[in-house]
């Protein structure tokens, strides 16, 4: 294992120090590093919190600021958050306008994520992702994983909490947006959690790993490799099978290890099938957002947009990975 | 080799179709992809214009828009673009105000962009970057080579050309940033340029490249890999040694294959070692912008602030892969 760190166990900490202080003119970190928050707060605004397991950087931390995620809780790598960090995020970004939780769909998010909501006082609710269309259900997963569309969830609903919409709007929100996304991954090498030391899984030289999560978890089945349009005519119509509306964000997200240079031959291949079956590519996001540590492969996220999803898509938004409009 | 593409002679021309479609708010493509440039100029201001070898994105296709560069002429990957490209970018921006090529130290691209300055009537000057410390020559490079701290150089001569300063003001100070700028890089693996096929060069499992060129060229020396404190403190004294000022920039860039969550420990450890050192971290950037395809590693780069240098950097800006302030 060949990895920028001290050792096993600062890793977290010492990565999440060096991100706040990279990062002072947005986030700050909550006390004994249980969640990363906005250095400023907007008083009178639905709290949006997320988190998960680390490994997936930027996701979620990466995704505070104005327009998006209030605070976020960061746990082990790959390893769900305890809900102790939830309900410490919980006590300092929200003002009593109350709190969106949003939970990709994993057994141990899903429930500590529960327990948290279930601990405090404070008015919560929770959006779940569910956007990979890969496999019914998984390792860590009943039903579908939730992955790279989470961040257009973040997006979209960021942006409405921003502009004073209730706790109430915003959970309708967000469970529609997840419900007009899905994502579906493919990998070209394994990834190495830090803790294990080697490989999570193995493949061939010649094989990929198609419906891939991002936690290195078994997809649809290990094909041998082929060209890139090939690999996108197998994923566009899995994506796209029940999708709401022709007019899509199409975002193809790498996970950590394949070069900006493939990730764009993967969107022009990705777009191509797309239109030959109707879509049109009405917004674009390309590169490294839902990561899976330094695994060499990627998704592609489609979301159906309409005239309101895109003004919030839209939106300005200042986070340490994502910004426009301000 | 296991890359997204369909053959290697399509890779540059898909990829920069794909880049095209997906920021068409902000670069359009020219004629037989010879370059890429805004989508909309800013008359009445001095064009600038860089390109090197694809293998490097977001450098340098990747940071043109509004606040850096007006255009890039990509070469295949690891090498140069050719006279001809040059000459059609400038053709495409300049309108009469001047145009300044920021060109990174290797001989194929100084010598190519020195060869369109001669062939072209129009009025061009030239900044030449060599921020890297690691080696006095190289594989590719007679004196040190030009490698992140270009992108430093982009930033803040772009703002300034937005603001209206005169070509040969753009000179100046391109080479007074070039001068505050010092990087050192370190690798953990090879990439594989796709026309090859096999790894740049190997390294074995407890070893690393420290030094490294973006182009897998040899470092300094072959050494067994240590924890990351150790590498920081060996790289920050040679980045520092001749430094300007106190007042940094503080800009630790992924090659590629290393994922967020280490380059934020690098961040961690480089920001310590320069603090005992008695520099303060003024401005900071973390992220894959310089990188080798899938090479795993990171360089550190640091650049002595003044208030110019400074409102410069913090100037609005709006690539596809570097946004602030708009």
């Amino acid at each position: 294992m060949k990895k920028f760190m001290n050792n096993v166990d600062d890793l977290l900490a010492e990565s999440l120090d060096g991100f706040a202080d990279a990062h002072s003119d947005i986030v700050t970190l909550g006390d004994d590093r249980k969640f990363v928050r906005r250095a400023a707060l907007s008083p009178g605004k639905v709290a949006l919190i997320s988190g998960g397991g680390t490994g997936h950087e930027p996701l979620h931390a990466g995704l505070i600021g104005h327009g998006m995620l209030d605070a976020a809780c960061p746990g082990q790598v790959f390893t769900s958050p305890t809900p102790d960090q939830m309900l410490a995020a919980a006590e300092a970004v929200d003002d009593g306008t109350g709190i969106l939780f949003i939970v990709k769909n994993y057994e141990g998010d899903v429930m500590n994520f529960e327990m948290a909501a279930e601990m405090s006082d404070r008015e919560i609710m929770t959006v779940i992702t569910n956007d990979d269309v890969a496999v019914e259900t998984s390792t860590f997963s009943t039903g579908r994983r939730g992955v790279a569309g989470t961040l257009v969830v973040e997006k979209i609903v960021g942006a409405a909490a921003e502009a004073g919409r209730s706790l109430a709007d915003l959970k309708v929100l967000g469970d529609r947006v997840n419900a007009a996304t899905r994502s579906m991954g493919v990998a070209l090498t394994s990834c190495t959690v830090p803790a294990a030391g080697t490989p999570t899984f193995t493949l061939a030289d010649d094989e990929m790993e198609m419906g891939v999560g991002i936690h290195g978890e078994p997809g649809r089945r290990r094909v041998p490799l082929e060209p890139v349009d090939a690999i996108a005519e197998e994923m566009v119509p899995a994506i796209t099978a029940e999708l709401p509306g022709v007019d899509v964000l199409l975002f193809v997200n790498g996970f950590g290890g394949t070069p900006l240079m493939e990730l764009y031959l993967m969107y022009h291949a990705a777009r191509a099938s797309l239109e030959e079956r109707g879509f049109r590519i009405h917004r674009s996001l390309v590169g490294n957002f839902v990561t899976s540590l330094e695994m060499a492969g990627c998704s592609i996220t489609a979301t159906s947009l309409d005239d309101e999803m895109t003004g919030l898509w839209d939106a300005p938004v200042h986070t340490p990975a994502l910004r426009w409009g301000m």
